[in-house]
């Protein structure tokens, strides 16, 4: 099958990867739409040394599920981590944190640029009729940010700055301002803030807003100066949240948070069952944020649009069976 | 008057160091016992480029209160935070987050290592009877450690480990322990943890305990290593609680943080009260900590000794009015 291969080195379209071998409890899923996100670009750079086929976002048709039969031609979304089941995280609940863990096309699991990819059943959410596959592939970015409501339920009502105009940034905004957060966004674009703008949240392209004084700081840049900016924003006994997976030797002091005593918090993958209610009832706007589609076989153009910081999110069609 | 002044570069005693002017508002307290922290010692090597006579922790005798004369002949300990009294912080009652705070002994204020102080009467609190002067001079201190139960009440009925054995490491274990928390402290000297062993809460000389298998981490190490140790035992999803004061340019790696979900908390001074009541009721014992008593003319040298591995608390005394 046709599959973008990371050998650890450099991303390769490979037309003969071989297909997935379906181990009991997974299912087999033929490939809708994937997407590209900055994990995956960061993982190119050499971010959590993995070596295998990229891609975290599809939508996708299940094809084959001997445990779960009933799954066979739902159109799905599903989960990255996939936790062992035995340890005591796997059974208290959290397979995302469990030590023995594959993630799909991050740790020893391959990933969705490819016509078919396995995932285990558990894993899988049937997406509702109402989705678009265009807004179904932002499933898992949006429950990376329902994971944020997930760990501190004190969020709404708050005052959020969410830092970064990036997709996350956008998605972040809307999730935290549709619980009843009162959020703004400090970006560097005007055209993807104006995503966020056309919704009523408050946007600004400078950061001149007065130091020490914003409850939560959400950091959605993606970048070293984005925790930078956040402490200077944040007040004291505030919170910050570090939303978007760094691999640069990004580094902080701790005098200052102790004297501030401000909380730093690390939040990564979420629940998909508020993503996919949002997405089906339309409440946040995924629409504005595909920049554009590309066949899998021209992936490697794709990723290199996809670093552009004009661009949002760039989506992967794989060659359908007829 | 005798006080220990540091110049910005270098502790030095002087026997003729101006009284210090009472301003509106302000007590003037006749110091009796004056305690060394770990804080001091980090003064000295540069922390804060403070100059001013040093000394934070202090038990001692009101002589005149022109706003609250109550208070004149009443034995007192003091929160060293002095807020603006204006600022949006200070009215809704964070004065110790005031930005324009000074605070005694380490930000614009003369400490306690002095035969007489100011601060303002707001800032003192009657020490009980049964309270004795070497143990009310842990005030200070013992309140940062109830600040931690006083930013997450959820710390109660948790497995915590505290990290060092040093007097905060052993007062803050304590304090957990008696709130009810499931605790336990790993340090480096047998004969500091035996003050917690007595108490039946579990100590280790080693660090053998199963990683990222801990919900609370307490760092009480006052070194770089501490974090660290603190990252390796805590469990995903877990809280690391920063409670020593870390001048050292400490630096952490944020990746992991995000892929464990893990949060990080600052933690400074806290709350006198639950502290007098603690030392009133005897449920928190201090008397072990007491490693010496010098007069304040030996300051230098007490201070020396007080930076011995072995060495607890060292306490300083002014010479006393006839």
């Amino acid at each position: 099958m046709l599959a973008l291969y990371f050998s650890g080195s450099k991303a390769v379209l490979q037309k003969n990867y071989p297909e997935p071998m379906v181990r009991p409890g997974e299912a087999l899923i033929r490939v809708r739409l994937a997407g590209i996100g900055k994990t995956d670009i960061e993982i190119i750079q050499g971010y959590m040394g993995f070596a295998g086929v990229l891609g975290r976002e599809f939508v996708g048709d299940v094809i084959r599920c001997n445990s779960k039969p009933e799954l066979v031609g739902k159109r799905v979304v599903g989960e990255i981590n996939c936790g062992c089941g035995h340890c005591k995280r796997c059974r208290v609940g959290m397979p995302e944190h469990c030590p023995n863990r594959t993630v799909m096309g991050m740790l020893q699991r391959d990933g969705a640029f490819a016509e078919l990819l396995t995932l285990p059943a558990q894993n899988l959410h049937v997406v509702p009729d109402a989705v678009a596959d265009t807004q179904a592939v932002f499933a898992e970015s949006l429950a990376a940010c329902y994971e944020m409501l997930a760990q501190r339920p004190d969020l709404p009502g708050k005052r959020v700055i969410v830092l970064g105009d990036g997709k996350l940034g956008l998605l972040a905004a809307q999730v935290l301002a549709n619980a009843g957060c009162d959020v703004s966004c400090i970006g560097k674009h005007r055209r993807k803030l104006d995503v966020l703008a056309k919704r009523g949240i408050p946007v600004r392209l400078e950061s001149a807003t007065a130091p020490h004084n914003t409850p939560v700081v959400v950091d959605c840049t993606g970048s070293p100066s984005g925790l930078l900016l956040a402490r200077r924003l944040v007040e004291p006994r505030g919170l910050i949240i570090l939303k978007t997976a760094i691999a640069s030797n990004n580094a902080i002091q701790l005098a200052p948070l102790i004297i501030d005593e401000v909380t730093l918090m690390g939040s990564r993958s979420g629940p998909f069952a508020p993503a996919l209610r949002a997405l089906e009832s339309h409440s946040i706007d995924v629409d504005s944020l595909v920049s554009g589609v590309f066949p899998l076989a021209e992936a490697t153009t794709a990723i290199e649009r996809a670093q552009s910081p004009r661009v949002l999110k760039m989506l992967l069609e794989p060659p359908q069976a007829a």
